[in-house]
């Protein structure tokens, strides 16, 4: 038996244990074929299944409604970004898609859709270092706009939207990638939501899309066929070769989060998780959270230390304790606890523990 | 134990079987860290290399020059159908791209580049069904156009170019998904070579991409960031977060195919393995090759029976006996027997003795 480790790392993430032992055990012979489920095709019945499987489950977790189609789509959250306005900036006569800027993946967002349409970026907290979520008012909301992107959580930052804008009659957009299925949230109140699939679904290089009928129809002459959301939900996401392993062991994650309880326990668990956390971090001046508390997040919690030697040997003695992938991103430093949904209470107490005794030894 | 099968998929295909026994082995612990190798960041030393890994021994493999970059790109082969145009046609001022079409994804090739050059089919064998190569000569290759595409190998019909054109100046591509690593090729004489990972690689979902570097830096304005071959080079294919798992499998597959010998090993394997069918095939009327002879390739063997009705009862009794997945592609019927690196030569007679046990039944 190996150690006990856990990993906050923020993607590609920790998965839940019964999934891995899952695929692990059924890996070279799935469901009797005497062959792996990488093994066999995209079109094969015994796919097709666990496709569909996969999203029945996500319809039934969320309460997705009828007429919103649920793709998987190549290249992870990052391809979305160029797909999104080849998608739908001609809904808009001007190509005009309105962006907020709430951190670093919302920022490649629209540094990425540039090419396809006229990026209007309507709102951003870059000023403030990107530790709040800023206010969006209906009238912020140009209604002759194709659509309204948002970040719903921002990985690097921790810091989530706690409600959604109102956003008239231009479709609402959310990179939901580093909070996905960790809270209940009304997909009616959106035109498309998406995720990569590497923190709360299941392994790398694969986006969930989804996405309200009315919202396909609409994409540029010029785009690759695989990123053309029409053409990926009227071939239910096989166009060409789907990353067969990725659904397959989404479905699982999915069956697992269904067995937990579904969304409402899930999300009682992940407000204990961070509470955990932030209530050590607001008890004490040795740790500082990096955003405003009124715009946390229950699945990144990011703070520093007094000082950077502090935090390396913080990071240093942390991995020998089996508390691993603790560092904040490169771009911020400092640290950064991510705590999906497969993270246990056991893993956030075992880092509260460790948080506490560090201090007492170098506070 | 589970019986011993068979599996003569297309793709997603079968993989070596200590490859996937290792896989299985270490699925929970990757090098003793007490995590997956799915559950660590794409940034992470020991992640990165794995990537080194990889390259290297496709490099030592191939004997892949110096000046030839590896790339694992999102989306496998039929991503790059769009993403090659979108790098390379602006080398020609009137964006002149040259297709050559001997086969379903040869055509999907040029159809899926049309929106972004000016894209000619300089030669074709569909007036024929697809059962040879065109022959090319060098009067045929416009020396103002941007490349000239070719598909190496035809997955659905089993052709292969046994040597390639001679193209001046103009960079030879070629879409080598269901051959790649079959047999030794001269990578100078290419501009670009390019295979989805599924059929002699590692799973689906990633292509891997190696191209000249003199032919990076002609990228479309409008290009979405993750097809921008440049950016994928520069950012050693961690722009955003890989498809982790197929780097990993992959590379343990080329660890494999170096263990075994290398190209010039299995290169012989293949031609006993595809040997052994053509000779039973070329010894009765009762099986028909789709293909003309002399452009027989060793990956895939496509033949028809002397009537529909015995087609489906081969391939229900060869199902019953594990010999799987032989159903023509949907777009032509018949068989189909994918016999690529990971098919060992005792699947193959299993199959050759099966055809002449049925022969003998029902000729």
């Amino acid at each position: 038996m190996s150690k006990q480790v856990y990993n906050f790392g923020a993607g590609p993430a920790m998965l839940p244990v019964p999934v891995m032992e899952q695929i692990r055990d059924e890996f070279l012979d799935f469901q009797g074929m005497g062959v792996s489920i990488i093994e066999i095709s995209h079109r094969a019945k015994q796919f097709e299944k666990v496709l569909l499987d996969a999203q029945e489950r996500f319809r039934q977790l969320t309460g997705l409604p009828d007429n919103y189609k649920i793709l998987f789509v190549h290249g992870g959250a990052r391809m979305q970004f160029a797909a999104l306005p080849l998608n739908l900036a001609n809904r808009s006569a001007g190509r005009k898609c309105l962006y907020v800027e709430t951190g670093n993946f919302a920022k490649l967002a629209n540094k990425d859709a540039k090419p396809f349409g006229d990026i209007q970026v309507i709102a951003s907290s870059a000023d403030t270092n990107y530790d709040r979520i800023p206010q969006i008012t209906p009238a912020m909301v140009d209604q002759d706009a194709a659509y309204l992107h948002i970040t719903s959580n921002n990985t690097i930052y921790g810091s989530r939207y706690q409600s959604f804008p109102e956003t008239g009659k231009v479709p609402l957009i959310a990179d939901q990638t580093s909070e996905i299925l960790s809270r209940q949230i009304d997909y009616s109140r959106f035109g498309c939501v998406y995720a990569g699939l590497q923190k709360n679904l299941g392994p790398s290089g694969t986006a969930l899309v989804v996405i309200r009928e009315d919202l396909l129809g609409h994409a540029a002459a010029e785009i690759p066929t695989l990123l053309n959301y029409e053409t990926c939900a009227k071939d239910n996401s096989l166009t060409n070769t789907a990353n067969t392993f990725a659904i397959y062991v989404t479905g699982l994650v999915l069956k697992w989060l269904q067995e937990l309880g579904g969304l409402a326990a899930i999300e009682k668990v992940n407000e204990q998780k961070a509470r955990t956390l932030y209530d050590l971090i607001d008890g004490t001046d040795y740790y500082r959270g990096v955003i405003q508390p009124e715009f946390r997040g229950t699945m990144n919690v990011s703070f520093n230390l007094p000082s950077g030697e502090l935090e390396a040997k913080f990071l240093q003695e942390a991995g020998e304790q089996g508390l691993y992938a603790l560092k904040g991103h490169r771009s911020v430093g400092g640290i950064r606890a991510s705590i999906y949904n497969a993270m246990p209470m056991a893993g956030v107490e075992a880092l509260a523990d460790f948080m506490r005794d560090f201090e007492a030894k170098n506070g």
